[in-house]
C-alpha cells in the first residue's frame, strides 16, 4: 500500500474496522472526508459520540432509546398483549419495515450459546418474565435468528414461558420469498415442508 | 422506515452521506458504532476531525500533507525530471500501488470543464509553470481521467507546456488487461487500436 499522510492513514484505518468496509471503500470514504466540509466532518464525528452517549436501553423491553421507555413500548396504541423477543435491537428494524406487527418487544441482547459461554445468564430474560407476571401478556412470538443459537433460546424460552400460562409461537421458516426453491439448503426446505398449510 | 431513536437517526444519516452507503449500510454501520466501545466511537470520530484539522496541501505538487512538503517532494530518491500530473490526491494512490513510477507528482484538484464553470484558473497550473521554469523537470505525464474533462486538460497543458521546452506525455488508453474486447466500448477499442505497438 502506498504511504497516506497520518491522520489519512489513521482514518482509513478506523473506517476499515467498520463491517462491509474493505481497502478501497475506507480510502474513498476518507478522501470524501477530506473534500467535504469542516462542518460535515464535525457532525460525522458528533453523531458517532452522541449515539455512544446519548443512547441507553428501555427500561421495559432493552431496545435502545434516548429516553426511559422506547417508542414501542411508550406508545400506548400498541397492543400489550402481544409480545416479539428478538435477539438485537437491529432486528427490530427488519420487523417493523413490515408495517405488519402491532405488539410490543422484548430484545434479548444475545442468543444461547454453551459453546461461547453464553448462558441464559447472559441474557436478558428475567425482564420477559416479570412483564409477563403482571398479567397482560397473552403470547409471546420468539423472533430469535434461525440458528443453532437462537433455536436452542427459542426452545428454552418455549420451556420456561409456557408454565406461565402464556402462548408461546415462533416465526415460521421456509422458503424466502421471491427465492427459488433450487436455491434453498435442504434444511430450509425440509423446515418449509414442516411448515406446510393447508390452502 | 421505522423510527429510530434521534441518535441513532442522525448517525445513519451521517453515514448514509458518504460515498456508497445506502440505508442497509449506514444502519449496520450504525449499530456496529453503538456495539463498539466508546474509545472505539472516539477514536473514529478524532480522526474524522484530524483529516480535516492536520492536513493541507505540499506546498510544491499540492498533494494532501501533514507538512510542508509531500513524501513524494522530500523523498531525495525520486526523480524530480519527470512529473505525473494528475486531477486528484487520491489518484496518486493509483499509480503509487504500481510502484513503477518513480518521479515526483503534481496535483490539479479538478479538471477543466466550461459547463460547470471551471477554467484554467480554477485549476493549480500555475505552480506547474514555475515548477517548470526551474528547468530540472524534462518530461510531463499528464494522467487526468480519459474523460472529456481530462482529455481538454490534457490538450491545454500539452498546448501551453510544450513551448516551455518539456516533453508532454498522455497515459495510454486501451483495454484493461485480464478483460475481454467483448466487454469494452467502441471509444476504448478504437484508441487501442490508435495506441497499438509493434511486438
Amino acid at each position: 500500500m502506498p504511504d497516506f499522510a497520518e491522520p489519512l492513514a489513521r482514518l482509513i484505518t478506523e473506517f476499515k474496522r467498520l463491517p462491509g468496509i474493505g481497502q478501497k471503500s475506507a480510502q474513498r470514504l476518507a478522501f470524501h472526508v477530506l473534500r467535504a466540509s469542516r462542518d460535515d466532518a464535525e457532525h460525522l464525528a458528533q453523531a458517532v459520540l452522541d449515539v455512544k452517549d446519548k443512547l441507553g436501553l428501555c427500561r421495559v423491553c432493552n431496545n435502545i432509546s434516548d429516553s426511559e421507555l422506547c417508542q414501542y413500548c411508550s406508545d400506548p396504541n400498541r397492543d400489550g398483549q402481544v409480545v416479539c423477543v428478538v435477539e438485537e435491537p437491529h432486528n427490530i428494524v427488519g420487523i417493523e419495515t413490515t408495517r405488519q406487527f402491532t405488539g410490543r418487544y422484548h430484545v434479548l441482547h444475545g442468543a444461547l450459546s454453551p459453546l461461547r459461554g453464553i448462558g441464559p445468564d447472559a441474557l436478558k430474560i428475567k425482564g420477559l418474565v416479570e412483564r409477563i407476571g403482571q398479567g397482560e401478556i397473552q403470547e409471546v412470538i420468539v423472533a430469535t435468528n434461525p440458528t443453532v443459537e437462537g433455536e436452542a433460546t427459542a426452545v428454552y424460552l418455549a420451556r420456561l414461558l409456557k408454565p406461565l400460562g402464556v402462548k408461546v409461537t415462533r416465526i415460521a421458516m421456509g422458503i424466502p420469498v421471491g427465492s427459488d426453491i433450487e436455491f434453498a439448503d435442504e434444511v430450509t426446505i425440509s423446515k418449509a415442508m414442516e411448515g406446510r398449510r393447508e390452502m
